[in-house]
């Protein structure tokens, strides 16, 4: 029961750009750099960022990646699903349902679990995470 | 962020044991046949639970396996780690932590999350699924 590491480095990523917002583009180098991510990994996750119109590439010397809206009206919900597709808990959650079983204790509880997941992400917004001081660079343990 | 296959099959097959519960052992080939599953995968989870303590091996020509409790004294949350770990929705969630930022409003995003995971999943007993008439074969959907 975990969130994928893709879904992960997509939050701490676009969360270095929310921190730059409205100072221009922010090179993928800068990102690995403030937030010790691997540059290879991250430009697959940015690019589907960018697929989702979460983020913004720009070409040219000066280029890199902008968000694509004020990071007040990005929220973590849409990130995460932005790489790791629709949220779906267990095998009930999926749509459609990889389960055929129509009435199930175990599928109400496991609805609760993901209704209050995606509510959670889903009214987080980058701008709120800025707001509560958790800009600092993020370090992997060694 | 979703349980593993591992996880939700061993909860699937323990609560076929539940059903049997009082009524000797059952065969992984029964438990296979009324959910669903793959008995080469549920070997090893079985074996797992084994080791957790949550099911109980009985050899022999009538052999199979016994819940090691009442259903109602065995919960979701340790069926789910015994095969799967401890739950860590995250790197910060991990023990020790997999991320060294103290102040970290996404922590505590995460943190709400895991713990509403756990505390729904640790409340929830293999007896009460039966309750509520689960029982029912799963079958997943082609």
């Amino acid at each position: 029961m975990k969130i994928s590491p893709a879904a992960e480095f997509a939050v701490r990523g676009a969360l270095v750009l929310a921190e730059h917002y409205g100072d221009g583009p922010t090179t993928l180098d800068a990102i690995c750099e403030a937030r010790g991510l691997s540059k290879q990994y991250l430009v697959k996750i940015f690019a589907s960022l960018a697929r989702a119109g979460l983020v913004t590439p720009v070409r040219g010397k000066r280029g890199g990646y902008l968000l694509a809206r004020e990071p007040g009206e990005i929220n973590l919900l849409e990130l995460i699903e932005a790489v790791e597709g629709p949220i779906a808990v267990n095998f009930c959650q999926h749509i459609p349902p990889r389960c055929e079983q129509s009435e199930c204790a175990l599928r109400t509880m496991w609805s609760d679990i993901q209704q209050f997941i995606c509510s959670k992400l889903g009214s987080t917004t980058l701008g709120q995470c800025l707001e509560v001081g958790q800009t600092d660079p993020i370090r992997r343990a060694t």
